[in-house]
């Protein structure tokens, strides 16, 4: 994979790589081949990186003399958590010539004031992790994704990841209220703040969150917490079609007094494939149409008459016809099977060949419009290919998954993808939409950015770049 | 009033002003001293400025020409919405050098998505006005306070207001999902987008929220909606002591299923001097105790149980002692004279004489330990003073308003005030709070700024001015 821009950092010498060895200590670097393998590809495998040495910092101050001794050597720096992302954001070049960071050994819990429903937490910190320190303390961190249990929450902070809860939520960015992070020079910004309103001046911490490690590398983090959910209502409809997913998502927020946290569609092609791949997926209707909706409401207090409510308004949508059929779950245990089926067609990629991976958003209302647009694009384009559209349908995030023809190469598909790729996401930009939802731009997206944002925009990202990174050393050639 | 900055730019020629004028039309400028004496002194009558011309452009092409204009000729530009400000951030100088530019004629909602949730407004559309489009198309936006029948929503966004709903929706900042934004140099951002999710990028509209007019001047803005309250529930209830209000409050979010929308600190002086001073504020209870706390919830489905649960969790907290005494409003008048007693706290300073102000914020916990000892500062450091504490303790923000000695000259007593602000200050920022909670920095804060900001958060926000308004043209002085 080409990246569009030459990097300018200088190559660290071993002077250098000594004595950032010595700043964490024995058990703090890794540089033997083995050893850095898992930390040079991406989780798709898209990319495949080179680094002299994988630096594990396990203090703030660490992590500050490490960034001070690059700068000074204007040696390049690539921060790395769970590795998870699906851009290449934490993955180095193959040209060898920068450190990388894990956060892994930065895990701690720092504190957590139920009174004040806030968490501080450092970035290697596991979401998973995160979420199971609320709940012990009758809490809810809602950030909910498929890598929860690897990945980290600075990984997610930098990315301003999304999942399954934004709908009720927000995405990550939406749940910081505050940040530490060491700067570019090495300087450590302290924005721990634990308030709810604090307007002393421009809002910094928005500026790293979802930077993706190219402005400064945070290394803990103040999160907001919410009442722990005592009731959950997870339900499972097939639909008339996709304009009744809109109206049927606008029922069940007025119906539950907007106590919706998923709405997730599915569709009968990718069912039918995580049927066909995937053991112990279920099919949960009778009924076949060709979508299909997740839904999960929650109430923080018991006694909640949800289920009822949602009961009522999905008999009243069968009624008009928006719905062919629906279930509510009976038990945890079904509920968790419905979700299965969802997580299923994440997991296909795994059986059903190699696929052209899209994560769009459109306004909620177009989600309609988007999708039988982008499969009569995927027929016309590239007849034969089998096109999984699927996510976060609440949002208007539309993963659209384009699976090659069963008979053809994978490598051969995917290097002719390229031009298809164009056309879903001029797509999506034409209704006035995101060619990149909740994924991030990474080293992936980055023909993207130059092909559909504005040159005001472009040269307003760069002036922030070049502001607080003027030597290009964080992660560099990555988003901007 | 001093502030700290020598103003770099240039005084407007007559040509320039020529020129300006002729960009709006003779409908879109003022000139003549009767004319802008409104738009030159603040609401608080703290700062007093001066201009050679006012400017209401109606579209955001004449923005950006009067931007461009003035970037050529070095001019500056003090952007004013509906002037309300707390903290004298929309008023001009006393230079008489800069141009005032009021977004008052952007004042059309130019689009309203309920499928999507969202509302796309110009900058000058008064914050009621929203309001009502969205309950017209039975959506809710959220964003209350005072002013909301004067303030413009362009100035909402550039001081990121709170206000009393912020506990449940956020700040200002929270509903915004697009800005459409004039630069500096008068080219024009156009990031009006309406989606959930969208990581392509640096967040940029984040840069503009909050930052006063600083970095460039609002033009029009999507905003989030939410499903209309269908039901309301208010309740009255004098405390224990300050410990019972973070008590309770946890209680009532968990009680209602976190439907709480504001939690309002009511302090027995600030009542006494309500009772005495506005007519038709009336004592809700016969308890005499020294806090009472305004508490409402909503909920966006009809026939939910608020009423009977908040009932329940009052009665709970009074068998606990939290609590000596509760109401809960039997109707929409009964609840209407509850808010009334609050407003009368606000309303205070029209009646009880000179008030040193501050809005400050800390971990919601720690507003039991703030407030009795910032009330001990003001007995040792200025006997005779009356402090009035209130506010959105929900959000651990309190207006710790202190009146001056009843007998003594308001403006000696703001003289000598200084003090006294300095230490309220220092204890916030002790209890690791904020100086400036929701009010801003404008003119007021200035030197709070250089006081408690480290260097390292100074220097980054003045590279950020300097990245995108290398000239200070765009509201200089202020903030940063």
């Amino acid at each position: 994979m080409n990246d569009m821009k030459p990097l300018a950092h200088r190559r660290p010498n071993s002077a250098l790589l000594e004595r950032l060895k010595s700043v964490v200590g024995p058990k703090g670097w890794l540089d033997q081949p083995g050893d850095l393998a898992p930390h040079l590809a991406d989780w798709r495998r898209r990319f495949q990186g080179k680094t002299p040495l994988l630096l594990k910092p396990a203090t703030t101050a660490e992590v500050a003399e490490i960034v001070r001794l690059c700068a000074a050597a204007q040696a390049a720096i690539v921060p790395q958590g769970g590795h998870t992302g699906l851009a290449g954001g934490g993955t180095p070049h193959d040209t060898g010539d920068e450190i990388l960071l894990s956060t892994a050994r930065l895990n701690r819990v720092r504190a957590l004031d139920a009174a004040n429903y806030t968490i501080t937490v450092e970035a290697g910190c596991i979401l998973k992790q995160v979420q199971d320190a609320a709940a012990a303390a009758d809490r809810l961190f809602p950030l909910s994704l498929a890598a929860e249990g690897t990945c980290q929450i600075g990984g997610n902070l930098s990315t301003n990841a999304g999942g399954i809860a934004v709908l009720r939520y927000g995405n990550a960015r939406d749940l910081v209220l505050g940040l530490e992070v060491v700067l570019p020079d090495g300087r450590v910004w302290d924005g721990l703040r634990a308030l709810r309103k604090d307007n002393s001046g421009y809002d910094l911490k928005q500026l790293f969150i979802g930077a993706e490690g190219t402005l400064g590398i945070i290394t803990a983090a103040v999160l907001r917490l919410f009442p722990a959910p005592k009731e959950r209502v997870t339900a499972f409809a097939a639909l008339r079609d996709l304009d009744a997913a809109v109206d049927l998502q606008a029922r069940c927020r007025a119906a539950s007094g907007d106590s919706l946290v998923s709405f997730e569609l599915l569709p009968r092609a990718g069912i039918d494939l995580a049927l066909r791949h995937i053991p112990g997926v279920a099919d949960p209707l009778q009924a076949k149409r060709d979508y299909y909706v997740l839904i999960e409401l929650t109430a923080a207090a018991e006694g909640s008459d949800l289920r009822a409510r949602l009961e009522t308004a999905l008999a009243a949508a069968l009624e008009d016809g928006l719905l062919a059929d629906a279930t509510i779950a009976e038990s945890a245990e079904q509920a968790r099977k419905l979700w299965f089926v969802r997580e299923g067609i994440t997991e296909l990629q795994k059986y059903a060949g190699v696929s052209i991976k899209h994560d769009i958003s459109v306004p909620v209302a177009r989600v309609p419009a988007f999708i039988p647009r982008a499969i009569e694009l995927c027929a016309k384009m590239f007849p034969g290919t089998r096109p999984i559209a699927f996510g976060h349908v609440g949002d208007g995030n539309v993963h659209f998954n384009v699976y090659q023809p069963e008979a053809m190469d994978g490598g051969a598909f995917l290097a002719q993808g390229e031009a298809l790729s164009a056309a879903i996401h001029d797509l999506a930009m034409e209704l006035n939409g995101s060619f990149s939802a909740e994924h991030g731009i990474g080293r992936l997206r980055l023909q993207e950015m130059r092909r559909y944002k504005s040159d005001v925009e472009l040269d307003l990202m760069r002036r922030i770049k070049q502001a607080l990174d003027p030597l290009d050393l964080m992660n560099p050639g990555k988003v901007v």
